[in-house]
């Protein structure tokens, strides 16, 4: 590699940027903006605009359909050059259970190289981040070589159920050459993580009500209960294994990208991890590290969120219950939608004889992905492995399920690009945390992405 | 039939007696026995005392192993005579939902002929008219032809916990001619029921748990679930028609008993009426009024009580939850016993893999009736059929549990006799209430009882 003194002042200039990230972070990641209670948004939006102001942003805000504000802050370098959308959300997930934390979830801390709060890696760590490393990119370049659109919005946490509004309302915010959103985290062993897309998410629930009242359970010999009907229908849903089998659910999925698994079978992460980290006996998918990797991000899921029924207090009821209900989720691949699963899951129910289960279907997300032949995806493969000295571990989608969609829909191309995050980071859970040695790497990997979508380099 | 003065007498005595009724009754249901909240014990046990001296019965208080008070009344008329026990309880079961009564649960109040509160038909009521009934004989016949035992608890709707204990520190108390345990509820029809013992049941819990922790959803493609393990094993109890699957559960159940099904078939009662009753859309059991009272009747139940995993809120959460809990039940019959019940249940999970499925055992109720050609079960059916002008239906056993198996284990013959109760009493659930028209016929029932205990009719 030749010397490249951009990137030597990038380095230098990314590492001391550490104490700005620290204090920026620390009054952002104060403002509670769970979006499930509906809190904090105007504050959330103010506390946004300060951050995108650091990148010396143009901030505007968006409303749609009556939902929060979405905060725009753009950085226009010259009207000529391609615009790279960098999309986060201010919202965070709630914070229970709270007895958990060591510190206050929203009185950030830094202790042993962290800072916990929540959000500081889901994602307003991200967020300051990339706003430091886009004026750091611009000052030490003398310019930026792309625009830059920051889009950061209150409800991700929510499913996003005003964005799709906006993306009509306002398409022009959701083209560019690129779109990262919001950010993976790194790796154990340290390599940098880049996802292409991520998984969709369609939510559901059922309820069986096989009387109009509870009754004493000595009637259940004549009476039948929600349930026991419950039970039965759900287990007609998936294999022990995992596998979905609603009928006709997979019909559809694309199959996978032969390029894409070559990365995957390079891909250094093993998924077995999971074992120690959560404490379970057995995962679900026996075989190799890449038998692992492929089931995990090949797979679609269907899972039960929440159950209940009856009398779930301490002790003993002697009740058969009339009502029952399952949250579900779906988890979906490209060529899935939430529409058509919604319809299976219906008819499916219904050819085994469970039309009294009624099926509700709430906000998620449609599966997206970008081709990891793409010229974004490889600007960001080869931005991560420059920033972290090593090649990044590619995965086709995230397991989880973010806003994706809504930029490739709009025809540009988008994934999520490393972060201040790390495996141990507990996203949506108690001690969210950020490593502090994991942020300028993410800094650096976003500037040197922002420098190859602008410079693309010479064709050979 | 001969012309029959005593029965005249206390035929007209009993219909006096429904002031003197609606008024006791108005003040013991005023304090509030919930023995599941530990509630009003002491009030309770003084408020039962008061009723049994309305009998003339010497009152004395039994505490067994820490337990509350069993109030005990005796009515001794001539040690030569035989005793017989007439059990009921002073605690009532829970008054949730509390907006779906009418009047105050705990404000006793008299409308279109029923009274109404918490209590008056389970069994307060019963109580009350069994002591008054026990002085109307002892009036009208000049003399007791039997001694009387109230043995009245306060823990019943709370399985009995300490009622065991009481039979093996004062055996005395259980020995008798004939118990009665507490009392039915009158058929639609006008007959009287008679049960012949009690259903046992027995309480689990089961809990399985995945992971340490829950995890958010996306990681439902690797880490097990416990909500699906929890169906799964579930699946695995009960067929869909009702029919317990627990390998061995059935073996040692009783055959019916010939004669008792002679008695079912003549038994006026449809189960089909539980339809109406709890907007019920079909029954579990197909064919003929018989057949529903045969597997109504003969048929162990295997009942899930309550389930609860994971999120159970508004909305959606995409959580992968760590932990699953079921409360069941299971209804037992003679030759069942909640010991090997528990013991079967185990083993059946343990040999499908279900090793990880924790069971807990909670307090319950054994199985156990009383042939219906026993003399004390013939007196019950005659004084019956004199009290109400027509044959009573006889069931082998209640649907529910109860106490009888104290009283039979003792070598006392135990059955339910007609009460103060109707169909449509609701017991157990908001506006609990008892028709007084039913009152007298159950007072003149106990009382041609008790007479053809104590002068048994001569051999022919």
């Amino acid at each position: 590699m030749p010397a490249d003194p951009l990137h030597r002042k990038l380095l230098q200039r990314t590492d001391a940027l550490l104490g700005e990230f620290t204090e920026a972070l620390t009054e952002y990641a104060r403002v509670p903006t769970i979006s499930a209670h509906g809190a904090a948004f105007e504050e959330g939006a103010a506390a946004t605009q300060k951050v995108l102001e650091r990148a010396g942003a143009q901030v505007r805000r968006y409303t749609a359909d009556g939902g929060p504000p979405v905060v725009v802050g753009e950085v226009e370098s010259d009207p000529a050059r391609p615009w790279v959308i960098l999309y986060n959300h201010y919202d965070v997930q709630p914070v229970d259970p709270v007895d958990e934390w060591t510190s206050e979830p929203f009185s950030p801390q830094v202790r042993d190289g962290r800072i916990y709060a929540r959000g500081v890696s889901d994602t307003k760590g991200n967020t300051v981040a990339q706003a430091l490393a886009v004026r750091a990119l611009r000052e030490e370049a003398g310019h930026l070589p792309v625009n830059v659109r920051f889009l950061v919005e209150g409800e991700e946490e929510s499913g996003s159920p005003h964005l799709e509004a906006l993306t009509r309302e306002h398409p022009e915010l959701f083209r560019g050459a690129g779109a990262t959103i919001e950010a993976t985290a790194r790796s154990p062993d340290g390599r940098p993580v880049v996802a292409l897309g991520s998984k969709g998410v369609a939510s559901f629930e059922l309820e069986v009500r096989t009387a109009r009242v509870d009754q004493h359970s000595s009637l259940a010999v004549l009476v039948p209960n929600a349930a026991w009907r419950l039970v039965a229908a759900l287990r007609t849903l998936r294999r022990d294994d995992g596998k979905v089998l609603i009928d006709g659910f997979l019909d559809g999925v694309d199959a996978p990208d032969p390029e894409m698994l070559r990365y995957l079978r390079r891909n250094s992460f093993d998924p077995a991890r999971y074992q120690d980290e959560y404490g379970v006996t057995s995962l679900l998918v026996k075989g190799s590290r890449f038998v692992r990797l492929r089931r995990a991000y090949y797979s679609p899921t269907c899972t039960i969120n929440g159950l209940v029924s009856g009398y779930t207090g301490p002790g003993s009821k002697t009740v058969n219950p009339a009502v029952a209900r399952a949250k579900l989720d779906l988890r979906l691949l490209p060529g899935q939608t939430a529409a058509v699963a919604r319809d299976r899951l219906v008819a499916h129910l219904k050819a085994r004889g469970f039309e009294d289960v009624q099926v509700r279907a709430s906000d998620g997300f449609p599966p997206a992905s970008t081709p990891v032949s793409s010229p974004f995806a490889q600007a960001t493969l080869r931005a991560a492995k420059k920033a972290y000295g090593a090649p990044p571990n590619v995965v086709p989608w995230s397991l989880g399920s973010s806003t994706t969609a809504y930029f490739t829909r709009a025809g540009t191309p988008a994934l999520e690009p490393p972060g201040v995050g790390n495996s141990g980071s507990r996203a949506h859970a108690p001690n969210e945390n950020v490593r502090l040695e994991d942020v300028p790497p993410s800094m650096l990997a976003l500037a040197t992405l922002l420098l190859g979508v602008g410079t693309p380099p010479a064709p050979a």
